[in-house]
């Protein structure tokens, strides 16, 4: 049997990072790598262990996940690409374009997966819709995007409804801000034909669903996704670490990972 | 047993008023009286019988089914309140507020029922989301309306949609208005507490879906109701007309018809 | 401002037990009153207090929420009889017919709230099926109860997927005895008149979804629940502790403590 | 621009002959070929022609749709193979093993396709769900299949609700006979891992709702159709007849129609 792939974690401090370090304590395939946050806090006590540095979680990890800021995953990126490895699980959120190249640019030397939303069954939704959108023609089948969330949600519609949207445009093979029907109120005319439409909900503690029709004359496909814990996006990220490690150099996603990329 | 009701059919030449004269035909209390629309058709061929006059509608019904115009709705109820009868079941659209005023007076003298919305089952779903909203406090419980039509419907929220909103504000005690969360596109900050928000989606051939979610922390109630076929419509003001025949004058809808206004 | 409702827990080593005494914690118009479990562990440490005695639970609380078993939810209620108080709220499950009947004995002097399902919206719930089932006719109607749970569940239907039926039964006035269709598979022939169907879904992890559907030939009312948190039946019960608190004697369920009652 | 392609119809006085004539009459890429039925009838007339002959059928079509009779089917699958064409698009139901195999044999000199339900949407629906059954595993994921269908219907599961178990036993690469949970009822135990469930629905006039969800402990992907018309059929039979017309021999189905069939 192989050896259990060992598992580091940046961003050891966070809220995400403490969920993904407990998936991986109980995950039989994996052991934990070293746990690191911000420099200046290393060798502080972290559940039973000290936080590592930066160079002992770069050098005692097989692939590393990480939630933390821009600036430190870059750090990490450029590192891991001038050695070789370790592989990376990109969660950080909030990178800007350019940022978004240098990881691209590092991802020619060490693998790295990078997405938006780990869990996996949203992003075995995100192969389904593109693929329904491609079989089912513009002119009959109108599609619209639903989501739902908490109360203490403040934008709307949320990040991972635009990835739905994105994706059925893919299918569709047109811009998604060219085809988006944002928002509907008053006096609207007829639906357009071809558009993306979404709706949204908000209220209670809902901790995210999300649906994409497809309405047709006389029928509607409906994919839907409902998330009803938290601990999915760190289960889903440690799957996606468990796929990356020895993998070679290049940027993957949640599709590579899910084995969805060959079937297009 | 009793006589059948005689139910006539004022805009028999409309849409609605063709399906309602076939659901008379097939419902076994009752029979089909005459037929009438605009007075220059009087006394036209259709299905079988001809068009009637004025008078001989309101002489020959024991209650009056009228999908028409305003104008002609009006002067069938002043008609009919001189007379002392026949009842009337209206489900013309577009009355003014003042149209509705005296549509009010010529209750005084002869029943009328009149809805927005004559499905049944629409009609017992707005008085259980009053219910409910009495029952699940505002600070707990978040309202959210949803709509589905069809892509040729012109506006937005639905009138029906809108119905539901208002008997949730009238079971929470507030207005409507002042409430009603209409659409939500880019940052629009966390949910106000009291708000009813609508959402909307517009696709296919859906002939009407509403829904109305109750969302707290922990767990979500949903009243929907999905209507399959058109007929539906005037089979609900066929069941209105059987209730309202013979009945005392007065004003109703069909939370009367239905026995909810009792249940309050 | 009134003085706070203290609230005492028996079974407090239980799970719903610590459940609930967490929720009256948080709770403003409550205070936390003494928290008992077996005799023998009368005295023992619990989260900064130490367990309380029986007697010492009657006599510290306005009101009991009690998850404990079937021979300590009698004793409770039969001292707290003799006594002429404190209230409770037994949500203690399996017991026999016979111990029900005496827990109505002891009702006639003190109050006691006892249900299945504290779940305030799954309550609410099980007023408007009552209410639907009386305004929907038989004939034109089938009411069908869905539910699913995790994958963990023993038994089927659930017991609120059976409460769901009994208040649609009541609504009714049949027995669900009778019209019970507990499951389909081959050849069933055509439905019944009056018939209520009930529909398994087994998966996952999911803590409890109900549904009853009303399907008429041309539209279909569903009224749904969804539970997001097993914590949510703790709040229940401190909700109907607090409607208790100073209660006559009688014995309620959570309709009464929703005012559901003066509604039908 | 290429000519219209020439449709005829065979079971052309049957509920469904009849119903693809009208959306062939309304298709702009299609012209009505002959109509046929029952060799007795040829010559009668029929909406404004006359029934073909066998062989008038035969000569004057491109392509054949066939709702007829297993014994007409093959008939006209022998003599389409005999003479190298037309292709036939065969909706009969009820075929007996050896009758497919005749079907097989024939399509190896004319295209045929063949398939249980014609309706586009659900199609794309099978491949979605023969998808994501490879994509989610059987340790996490639990799969259920979920039905609604009128009061009338006689049987349970439905056929499309077995055709997707089918399609979710092809992903899992497993004999759906032997994963298939039918009903539930009573003491169950805990779900069997791998295992797929169906759940079954009947009331009003329910055309036909299909849903396949795949329940994790934290997440629940569903995947679903409704169908809203009876027509929906016939035209998703007139779609498989543009896209057979020229094809080279060979049995496809709706997968294939639909460009299902590489994505895998």
């Amino acid at each position: 049997m192989a050896n259990p792939v060992r598992i580091g974690v940046s961003g050891a401090l966070g809220r995400m990072g403490r969920a993904v370090a407990a998936v991986v304590r109980a995950e039989p395939g994996a052991s934990l790598g070293p746990l690191a946050d911000r420099p200046d806090r290393a060798g502080e006590a972290i559940e039973g262990a000290k936080l590592a540095s930066f160079d002992e979680l770069l050098a005692g990890s097989d692939v590393i996940v990480d939630f933390s800021t821009p600036a430190a995953s870059l750090a990490l990126a450029r590192a891991a690409a001038q050695r070789g490895g370790p592989a990376l699980v990109v969660g950080t959120t909030g990178l800007s374009p350019e940022e978004v190249s240098w990881l691209d640019e590092a991802s020619e030397r060490t693998a790295i997966v990078r997405s938006g939303n780990y869990s996996l069954g949203l992003n075995v939704l995100l192969g389904l819709v593109e693929q329904a959108a491609r079989a089912l023609q513009a002119r009959d089948w109108d599609i619209e995007v639903s989501e739902s969330h908490h109360r203490r949600k403040v934008d709307a519609p949320s990040g991972t409804a635009l990835m739905l949207g994105e994706a059925a445009a893919r299918g569709r093979e047109v811009s998604l801000a060219q085809v988006a029907i944002r928002a509907r109120d008053g006096v609207t005319g007829p639906r357009p034909e071809g558009g993306i439409g979404f709706s949204v909900v908000r209220g209670g503690g809902i901790i995210g669903e999300h649906a994409v029709s497809f309405a047709a004359e006389e029928e509607i496909i409906t994919l839907a996704h409902s998330a009803r814990d938290r601990g999915l996006f760190a289960r889903g990220a440690v799957a996606a670490a468990l796929w990356a490690a020895g993998r070679p150099p290049g940027l993957y996603d949640m599709m590579d990972v899910l084995g969805f990329r060959e079937a297009r």
